[in-house]
């Protein structure tokens, strides 16, 4: 039961639930005397936060963050920093009815088994909502890691069926799905909408890609980068897999065709997405991930109640038809976190 | 530099090189009173070592194993239990013309990186001969998870572009290459045998089907079941990605078709692969994984070498064609390592 | 710079400056379905709260405790507890000359060697108000343990040069030095009178009581019963020392004396305080701490600026002419957390 | 039960009985390219082992140590450093008698309580035995230390009621009790064979002096150099406390008198003990720590046995009538694990 701590010299503490008080984040070991840009993290929690995008949920949270410690003078002092992100506009009201049934696909039936005890209301912790204290703490990582060169960008490559064949990076922040396929995004954003109208959700797969990484960073044999990155990104509701470099392509090559030769200039390839051995390699760092189609959905589904009776629900409530969208920056904010605490562990503060 | 210990409530810590004096495990947290099962712990040790598969590397390392501590007259005493595994056999001599040369697909570069020194003979640390000690322990894991009625079972799905249709578990055990399906696992073989003769590898995928588990296990919101499979499963030498249930192919499909909806029997379906909300929901839990092909493989590839000068490189000695096959064990001894920390963090010792 | 967490099965991550935003404290591990005694948490509160003794400080702060997660419908639900303690009437103020000067005695010198920057706003992050986040904390562990038999009490046994030689458990509320003996109080008090009015402090010695434990807490052989406390307690600002049963005493006593000699009934004697082997041994826990006097004096002091300058110093404000008054619940919070982690390690939650 | 693993950026796993195969330790962290004087090692061990010394127990234990992984050409690779030390001359039958009578002093009945099995052969893992393995980790810790000008030394300040009044380092090694007063050594030693005679045993108080560290050590706020330090002194079996500077006497002092001014040339004084805010200052860090008289005695104590029946035991073996003596290396060896840490903590590697 106290899974809430995530990282070694870098680590962060989350708290809240989606209709309670409020949510935090308690970010420990962060480096003294750097000065946080607060635009920049709102503007991170903007891409987050319900209402915050056409295409998503029409709550709105306006997921305004207080920073209480940590900070003298606008500068970091190496003390834990609390952010606190209050809990408006709330309507548990809306979950009233299911309070006593378990939505299929959601954690309301396994939390329940575990802790024999849940709030109900609009998921309590296992709500997306709480990743918004991630996206927070990962916002100030991504601020550090940019002083040191290094950029993460995430972004979907394939939202249901429509696959993004394009990578120019550039656009992902001209459409609404964060996809580098201007094409493909116009496709998705359709796709989206109809599966809204269908009361239906749909999945997709986002990208992340890392640059300016030094080689050296992964603390072998069980820490090793991939595995602190698929630790961190499968940590978030909703994924389902996770695969670096060629990824699940490899089983189907010859090593002769998947190795990374070299010469003096780097490496010819990188079908291994900037790793060898667990550390990173100097080349670009890339991974994906899979995140399954919304599970609240306002269509009849079969369920049992908490006395164990069959019952049918319709998830009513204002849900995201496309969750993957709004988990991108989620995305880059835990590859921030996981890289910046291995950074740390190799160079120190 | 630290990250060789593994796991919370159950713990361990390997250490050892492939041509060093030996390896082991230290494993810190195992219930007392428990007896181990020499015998099934012998021929977990026997499917991971070389020369154990016709198949494999020609290599011929016993992998006896030695407990010096934590069993008293038979059974566990609740202190840790430690494993030495001595390497014999070794032939560093093989590697002394590459131990200025950066193998392609290796972690040659990169611990280099790292560390400023390695030990270049078979790989040093970053071997596969590493996981012995991980099987070790792992197969102690699996001894007391099955008298919980828990029990683990992974095995090929695909080599190359040879795919496994069927799921026939009960044949497993008979052919080399630890397929479900024989037709397939015939042609496993084949292929294997001729990438070995092209002086060539192969990669493949490993499914892993868990039976048994109740509900309730895994520690939200950092360390679900899943992120924990996946940092110990990745943390596995060439392992490029996992999913869980329907994985990547989630991305296509809709909510209304991927939700596993409940009657009073259970669940209708497991496209989650036994998992929602980050805890087990009582269901098969199931996972695959992405292995690439063997890295060390007899054709020429451009590298550098320590110096940063362009050479070119044939990497001599007996490895393995598929190192996949071997990896099957090591799969099934990290699953159970994390799901017995699980159960002690959730039920106690 | 990431020490701000303690524990394992249950873990505190604590926050805060003396003169920031908040205090607070995240509590991760708790088991599911308590209900927290509010009143019991506020009375806690008021023992260490400034203004809350008329020995004291004379600054008033209120200490109102605000908890923001984890709790549903008046049950704490297995998720983290976020308590957020506002500070409020901080007179930054008074400590605007010191800005630039280190008090003897305080952490201004070596925070500022370790960080490169320090809040010098009552002492930041180094200040005692810190320990009002552990007591939140610690207040609620002791109720868990509470219901468990487990009682803990924390008392002064020396104040100054005056020493309690009775230990009367029932008057401890009843005096405000928090001792077990009742003349030595009157004395202890007019002490602290003295001391306040020559401008200067003094030191103490506390002694923390535990019954109802049972044989088996404690985790060999590094988290030892005592090394736990002793971390705990030691992590306490101004203590300078721990001693467990006959303490510092042993060093001169035979094996034939110091022994704990056994009859079907228990132990004879206690001289080790409840412990051997680093377990408990289901006798009384008994340890002690000593407290030094309070730094902050208001008197002429030699000292050094920030650029190494020699200066004099007179540390102006409201101070505490004697801190471990007001450290005796402090402790028992500590003790508290210390050994519901250890309980829940050894029994489940 | 996982309680066999210390330290956070060096880290030490230990493992192994008093009558088992072999002791070990597993220390993960360390810096690369370091070479080990194994000369210093070896004489380290020799100061602790059984028979080392003339006025300890008459067994004879070679405690050769084997360190079988993380070196590679005579340097530290940054790998894990894997040391075994085989058990020998192990004559278990002097236990049989007393395998179900619980020793009065002793873990013989808390582990019994814990873990419902023990190993009664010499007191298997509680035994002191298992400090052997934090010796030959500690000592390679010190040699780190020594080339970064950090000198630990610990010795003997008091035994029984003889104390040590001068301070004079050069002796140390020259008596057999490492005591700093050459007349006291004399006393000491006569003491200590008195009580063996009478077959009985002797506390003591252990001195701990670290020079040159540098002012920045320490993690506030739970991890202070005081916390980490008593967890780790207090982890050492019959240590019964602990305390800095002047410890336990602070407690009648006045803030006056116990503050440490400083002027351009550094502090007035040392009542801190090296330390302020849990961050070393820079100035000799000073702790002591109190020692029990061995609780194995050859006279009759009363207890009971394992199935609570009383009983008469008379504790036969060859025992050291002071264990104080042969614990000074261990309480060096902790400290230099325990500073390492810190260092790399606020250094990196």
């Amino acid at each position: 039961m106290s899974g809430n701590t995530f990282g070694t010299t870098l680590r962060i503490t989350t708290f809240g639930e989606s209709h309670g008080d409020a949510l935090g984040v308690v970010i420990d070991g962060l480096e003294s005397g750097f000065s946080i840009d607060m635009d920049h993290l709102f503007r991170q929690m903007q891409r987050r936060r319900p209402g915050g995008n056409p295409l998503g949920t029409k709550r709105q949270e306006p997921d305004a963050i207080e920073i209480v410690s940590g900070i003298f003078q606008g500068k970091t002092t190496g003390t834990p920093i609390a952010i606190i992100i209050r809990n408006t506009n709330q309507r548990s009201g809306d979950y009233d009815d299911i309070s006593k049934l378990y939505r299929p696909g959601h954690a309301d039936h396994t939390w329940q088994q575990k802790f024999g005890i849940r709030d109900w209301r609009g998921g309590g912790r296992s709500s997306g909502r709480e990743t918004a204290a991630r996206l927070a703490a990962g916002a100030i990582a991504m601020q550090v890691l940019s002083q040191k060169g290094i950029d993460i960008q995430a972004y979907a490559i394939q939202i249901g069926t429509v696959v993004a064949e394009a990578r120019d990076y550039s656009i992902i922040g001209t459409n609404r799905v964060s996809a580098p396929d201007a094409a493909a995004a116009i496709q998705m954003e359709e796709l989206i909408e109809k599966v809204r109208e269908d009361n239906d959700s749909v999945g997709g797969i986002i990208e992340c890609r890392i640059t300016g990484l030094p080689a050296g960073l992964g603390e072998p044999v069980f820490d090793k980068v991939e595995a602190l990155l698929g630790h961190a990104i499968l940590s978030i509701g909703a994924t389902k897999g996770i695969e670096f470099g060629d990824g699940f392509s490899v089983a189907s090559r010859l090593g002769s065709e998947n190795n990374d030769q070299m010469d003096s200039n780097g490496f010819l390839s990188n079908h291994a997405g900037g790793m060898n051995g667990g550390i990173t390699n100097g080349d670009t760092l890339l991974f994906r991930t899979a995140v399954k189609p919304t599970a609240s959905i306002g269509r009849p589904q079969k369920t049992i109640d908490i006395g164990g009776n069959e019952q049918t629900i319709v998830v009513e409530g204002r849900h995201d038809p496309c969750i993957c969208v709004r988990i991108i920056p989620v995305v880059e904010a835990m590859a921030a976190i996981t890289l910046l605490s291995l950074w740390y562990e190799q160079y120190g503060r």
